[in-house]
């Protein structure tokens, strides 16, 4: 988030077509809940129209990347490297020292789709699971990033963007930025 | 979870093909997060069998139904109803208030595909956003599951099932269940 080192989330793999909207899900979610930036496969054009047009409506700041090179980046990462996966450390277990380690060291968050090479494993600082069972890398992506910033994220500022939905009862209401500004003075 | 009131992942929705892994991971992140049992839409039958077959093999208890009259299900739900939605209040507002009447009353938890109608809105005891953002439906089920147990989820224990991941640094480390209870006296 803002004002704090980088959190930035790659999507390893994508199959064109299938994985089209978990990878989309993979952006959104990374940018709902707190990522910087997240940086997708350059077969995944379609879920990075997606979540571009999404900060455009909605706000931002959230970049969103492609890339040729996704090991490479995460060999040259220049900071800490998460990896997600069922086969990891609890994190219970281990999130009060990412989180220490994150306060100081920008840091990549690696979501995997389907084989993960085991250099990915081998490379990653910490391999995380939440939960030691199959569900799904969105999922465990929501949870990871909610417990990282200890909830904070949910109180972060918009900046940006053509509408704002204000948090009600029953049924819809979305405002224009100002309005909602307006609104909580 | 054992021994507290029901809690019942309801997936309000369903186009074949389309949203067959959205559905699906719907039912898997109810399953490992701490529900008893996700009710899919009729038209759902490929998403039942993975999340039972996942079951079988990963344990239980956990599980899986269909049915052509969800909304039926909605209105005529004996205890708590809530409706996670983007445009509902914020989780962070009114988990606690959810977690003590859920300790005393079974819940149903509405996770909508798109076009959720009106009177879902209106029937929910509570309409929650986990953040007032588009993201995925899957991450929000996420965090409501994970805040609503406070954790306690990821400590649950499995029953049944031919194998059990063990957390490791690196790698993937999959074991018969009768080994892995006797790892941990």
């Amino acid at each position: 988030m803002q004002g704090e080192p980088e959190l930035c989330v790659l999507r390893l793999g994508h199959r064109p077509g299938r994985d089209d909207r978990m990878t989309t899900h993979v952006g959104l979610t990374a940018r709902a809940l707190g990522a910087d930036r997240v940086l997708f496969p350059d077969n995944a054009s379609q879920s990075v129209e997606t979540v571009r047009d999404i900060t455009e409506r909605f706000g931002g700041p959230f970049e969103v990347e492609q890339s040729d090179a996704q090991r490479a980046t995460i060999r040259n990462w220049e900071g800490l490297v998460v990896h997600l996966t069922m086969y990891g450390e609890r994190i219970q277990d281990v999130e009060d020292d990412i989180r220490a380690v994150h306060a100081e060291e920008p840091m990549l968050v690696v979501v995997g789709g389907e084989k993960v090479p085991f250099e990915v494993y081998d490379h990653a600082d910490w391999n995380v699971g939440v939960t030691n069972q199959p569900h799904s890398e969105v999922a465990g992506l929501a949870v990871f990033l909610d417990r990282l910033h200890d909830g904070r994220e949910l109180d972060r500022e918009w900046e940006g963007g053509d509408r704002r939905v204000v948090p009600t009862e029953t049924g819809k209401q979305v405002v224009d930025p100002e309005e909602f500004e307006g609104d909580e003075e």
